[in-house]
């Protein structure tokens, strides 16, 4: 169990890991960071290291939270159970226990794909290791738009019949897997998945596994007020949602470093408070 | 006529002024740290820096600023006055001019002394350059509490019947100076200044001019909305007044660089919106 789960790697993220190991609190963060802020060539307003490039501050802000001793764990989060006085994730396979959470999921909200929200759990899946077992011997598709999407398509492949990668070829997939570069365009099926609408055709399938680089909050956490796009949060960073909070991007504009800093500190600073 | 004024010159400021200039925003920055970050050794949590000295992370933001355009000028303002589509501050017998004003005046409320808001431009005064041929001839008291003392007191003294300085007695003090080790404790008198409480002892006094290191909020923009101690702000980091904008230590708790940075940035860039 850990004390704060950072959902996102990030300023935000990496400010939120700083302040709560500053406080004693155990902390992991959950994530890769591929923003804008890593291809950033040089970032000229953030307060106290001027021409600096976006990669080099991230990588220093994560160096920092780790000799703090916060921990890394690269991968998605699927969803998060509200249980009662913690709170459950779910990555990949596995779950990991937090007393709070903080999201620092950025601006960019994945959009969901027709029909998917609700065959989620009905032949939508977002883990192959979780699920791939129901599907063993039936014909899948895989919708690769995250780092995950090749090993879990693999994996795929030794337990179904047929997989089909709808992404981009890759060296690395198994040579059971068929590629196809049509763009994903609804999921079909009313009660339980039928098949996958792509470059403008039908084609059935039995589950429809979909990996890509974050969960929408929505799917991830329902019930979070929102403003616009955004989460709605107090001062103190807080969420409608009682122990989770935000910081950074997902939280609205502007989409600064030194804001993100700031609302990840605040934030984690409330979050250990709590947990006193 | 500057676009943003900043008052106060601690991270919340420096980050405020960094952001104006990217906005290309004509800023000034008025005031000097004296605050707990300039004397603190190590500042270990803000991230991107780790283990970097208070004055040294404050020096940095502050050339980083300067090198973006951003005017610096030491001195404390004493009011500030909204014109309608712009404020006039007062600094010291000069007017500075700007159509946003950014407070970022720290945690630290200056005390005042009994009597002292009442008898304000009664003979209660904050500015010996401006209103000290109104006692030419006459007995004044100086309450020294700030770095503008010793200078003010010696123009009084060219000026003044009688000078009694309360402070430390300083080197630099003009002669005709007497130095007074009693704390002050009130300022005597009903519509007019009559005297000053000082070390449990009424003394007669024509004036009483007062020099701190910061004007207290409310004698330096009445009518802004607090909650306790702090200021009121929304997530814009607006106050109450139109057109004034506050972030750092004196929106409220955590006192912290990251945060202070995250509302100084947030504070300039909706400013700087206002005025496009």
């Amino acid at each position: 169990m850990f004390d704060i789960a950072v959902i996102g790697a990030g300023p935000a993220g990496y400010s939120a890991a700083i302040q709560a190991r500053k406080r004693q609190k155990s902390v992991v963060v959950i994530g890769q960071n591929t923003g804008w802020l890593s291809r950033a060539q040089s970032v000229a307003n953030y307060p106290g290291l001027p021409d600096i490039s976006g990669e080099a501050l991230l990588s220093a802000m994560r160096s920092q939270a780790e000799n703090l001793g916060a921990q890394m764990l690269p991968g998605v989060i699927h969803q998060i159970l509200p249980m009662g006085e913690s709170f459950s994730l779910s990555l990949g396979a596995d779950f990991i226990e937090a007393k709070r959470v903080i999201l620092c999921t950025g601006a960019k909200q994945p959009r969901l794909l027709p029909g998917e929200q609700a065959l989620l759990g009905h032949g939508v899946s977002y883990c192959g290791t979780c699920d791939g077992m129901l599907y063993r011997g039936r014909c899948v598709a895989v919708i690769a738009q995250g780092p995950e999407a090749v090993g879990e398509a693999n994996f795929l492949a030794g337990l179904c019949r047929e997989v089909t990668y709808f992404g981009k070829p890759d060296d690395a997939l198994d040579s059971r897997i068929t590629v196809c570069g049509d763009r994903p365009e609804a999921i079909l099926g009313e009660s339980q998945v039928k098949g996958l609408r792509a470059g403008g055709e039908e084609r059935p399938f039995d589950g429809i596994f979909i990996f890509r680089e974050a969960t929408a909050l929505s799917t991830l956490l329902p019930g979070l007020d929102t403003e616009g796009p955004f989460l709605r949060v107090d001062r103190q960073m807080r969420t409608s949602i009682p122990g989770v909070f935000a910081a950074g991007d997902c939280t609205g504009q502007p989409f600064q470093v030194a804001k993100a800093v700031g609302e990840g500190c605040v934030a984690a600073l409330c979050a250990a408070q709590e947990i006193r």
